[in-house]
């Protein structure tokens, strides 16, 4: 028996366990976005950099950023073999609505097949994952090649102290391949392999119009509404075709060869599949594309928040001073996530009247990425995916983001493998995210085979 | 030295108490939309019940309702004299947002000639200058007239249930004249009354889009954003020249006589003034109309309330599940604030996209009002202001909604005296909500002499 399939035995004796771990793991509130979870964050770096030592990890530690703490580890006893960054993050979104949650998100609960918690998917049960395959095969006396983990803590705000902490540790992460576990997979029986991320420009814009809430009969009639406003500004930014209108959005986005669009045409989830996984009563999107090119390979606009005037119980007759939009782009290659702030401001220069003020503040960006498809790395990922699954995996583009992945292509000059075992339907970001405990037991297997193809190649 | 004159001597010696016992009155947080709040409301009623007996008013009851009680009394020892009703209330608006208060709510503090409280102009400041007349009267023996005393807890969420109240009380309330102090003035130095109010029909629209959050990246592209179709519903509300575009909605407005738009122009706060007071950076209205004309005789439609997705601190990439929004009309004759229940319906039929779902919920609605002119009553109002100003009020059209005048005038055949003494920038429904000190001891003035002056009408 090889190492590979002694350690995959290994792992499947040890589900329950490893379960029962994870569940420790998810229970710690490690929200990145908000302040009061500071303590968490460093409770989480701290299991994590634990669980590398308690597994054969070497040189466990957490760096300090000018936010939140990295935790690194090596094991570098493979000479002449290559070198495997390995990345993933220990923070996760916030919560709330909280009432729609079934059971609490912070008490990790079994139902089924699945284990639901924030941050079971997105993803703490990938980064332990990993860490258990890692430890399956340390455990047979070593591993077959060189790693460096590189786990952070603030890739839910959009990773904004990553780049730097990279040129400052540039030396120790020199690396010949690197694994981002921060992925997916369309059906828990179709394994994929994404080659693009979409990008992301996130912003709070903010209208001003009275400098204080006013009765909306006394003064409704002669001053404009900041939320109607608001309204009609964000309206304006798509049109009749559900394209974005900010000027210039479309200049540089990368075309679909008519080969790429017939590749991701054989992607088998058909619409109403992914209809029925939204719940929407229609599915939407820019006219003239597929749903498929539609999330990986087109750009789009998103409200994510809106908040103006009084929101409780009844009614109340305000005409209120201001209205705030969390306003956030997705974007795909070529597209330059610092340009589409120019974009925006330039549209909101031309279209916001002279009846308010307003405010654009840029919380978050980072550049879309797209890889080679073909590359060695590609291709044991895909072998470790079909010995896995036992199906030969599809190629995808993601329309999440991953600042890290152009972060490592820049910095290192290294295309990242994306693979990672989440589900569209972990509802991600929402109430009730979960992780699919088969798909998780894939996931240690998989990455066990895949560290011991990547450590045949050269 | 007459009645009239001593009354009014006596109040001026005893303003401080009268403050005093104001603050008590507005230190109980009777906000009627917030079912929390119920014991307050029931406090806010004792105390008027208290205050009544204590100046010698009879018969002082708390009546039940289907919802907040009706504190009514009276004082019926002129016989041959005209019977007065008159109408207050004793609930309050909302306080949010909290931390914009420069004092807390509930906790009344004098600043300058201010007294800063919720409350405390719309309208207990008014409901106990009224008190304060008639304690003045009273305390020299006796009222020129009859008197009915109507204060309800229900009129800040559109006075749900006093319809069926006065059709129960109809023969208790039977009178020659109503006044109502539910009302303002145009500036310190320049007295009005009202002929006109508007209506009201408020509503909460909910648009409901994919069954739960979803990851704004993995979905964003293939299901409508039903914040963004909110937006896009609310912006088609009005056209480029300020109109409300929901179908049929102009059909019955009154228009306005040349005589009439000549009066109105008479208004002496400029443009500007009226700017200054709302600190936006410009007026806006419908085209063709002046702001006086806006605020009175033109209905409107507002955004009182947005929310949906992440409103926190820093980014969420949620694709939000649902939006909300709180929308009202204000109503001029002769709308009919039913009928644009089914104008808005018709509209987001219309509109509304199949790719999303929505909910219209109507929560308070009332007719607007308007009145003669030239009646004794008025004439009676006009004498009183301009001895206690020593300037003739101007007539003017109110842009709010008092529900009760148009009850008044359908039930029991009167037309309401609409005289109180708020002024424009007391922030009614808004933070820090003031009474200017030196209008409220004008009120009770005018009201004794008021009082007087009707007694002498048949």
């Amino acid at each position: 028996m090889t190492d590979q399939l002694q350690a995959i035995a290994f792992a499947k004796g040890e589900q329950s366990r490893f379960v029962a771990e994870l569940k420790e793991f998810l229970s710690i509130p490690s929200i990145s976005t908000l302040s009061e979870h500071k303590p968490d964050i460093q409770r989480a770096a701290g299991w994590v950099a634990d669980q590398m030592r308690r597994i054969g990890l070497e040189h466990a530690e957490i760096l300090p950023t000018a936010g939140h703490p990295v935790v690194v580890a090596d094991w570098l006893h493979a000479p002449g073999k290559p070198t495997l960054l390995i990345y993933g993050h220990y923070d996760v979104q916030p919560v709330d609505p909280l009432n729609e949650w079934h059971s609490p998100p912070f008490e990790p609960t079994q139902r089924g097949d699945n284990l639901y918690a924030r941050g079971a998917s997105d993803m703490k049960g990938q980064v332990h994952a990993v860490l258990k395959a890692l430890e399956a095969l340390l455990r047979g006396g070593g591993l077959p090649l060189n790693v460096e983990l590189l786990i952070e803590g603030e890739e839910e705000i959009g990773s904004p102290n990553l780049q730097r902490f990279m040129e400052t540790h540039a030396e120790k992460l020199r690396c010949d391949f690197s694994l981002n576990a921060d992925s997916n997979i369309l059906r828990p029986d179709l394994p994929s392999l994404a080659y693009g991320l979409r990008g992301l420009a996130y912003f709070e814009l903010r209208v001003y119009g009275p400098d204080h809430d006013l009765h909306s009969g006394q003064f409704g009639g002669s001053v404009h509404n900041p939320a109607q406003v608001l309204c009609e500004l964000i309206a304006g930014m798509h049109d009749a075709n559900g394209r974005v209108t900010l000027p210039g959005f479309y200049d540089k986005v990368r075309a679909l060869p008519p080969e790429e669009r017939a590749a991701l045409a054989r992607n088998p989830v058909t619409d109403e599949a992914w209809r029925a996984m939204t719940g929407a009563p229609r599915l939407y999107g820019e006219a003239g594309y597929s749903t498929v090119e539609r999330l990986g390979a087109r750009p789009t606009l998103e409200v994510n928040g809106l908040l103006s005037g009084f929101t409780g119980e009844g009614s109340k007759t305000v005409l209120p001073a201001k209205a705030m939009a969390k306003i956030s782009t997705r974007l795909v290659p070529y597209q330059d996530d610092l340009a589409v702030e120019g974009q925006l401001r330039a549209y909101l220069a031309q279209r916001a009247p002279a009846t308010v003020r307003w405010e654009l503040n840029s919380l978050t960006s980072s550049p879309p990425a797209i890889m080679e498809t073909n590359s060695p790395a590609v291709r044991a990922a895909s072998t470790a995916l079909e010995a896995t699954f036992g199906v030969k995996p599809i190629l995808h583009l993601e329309g999440g983001s991953v600042p890290v992945v152009s972060m490592v292509q820049e910095g290192l000059g290294v295309d990242s493998i994306l693979m990672g075992f989440g589900l569209p339907d972990d509802n991600l970001h929402a109430p009730n995210e979960k992780l699919h405990l088969p798909n998780y037991f894939h996931g240690i297997e998989a990455y066990i085979r895949f560290l011991s193809e990547v450590a045949q190649l050269s």
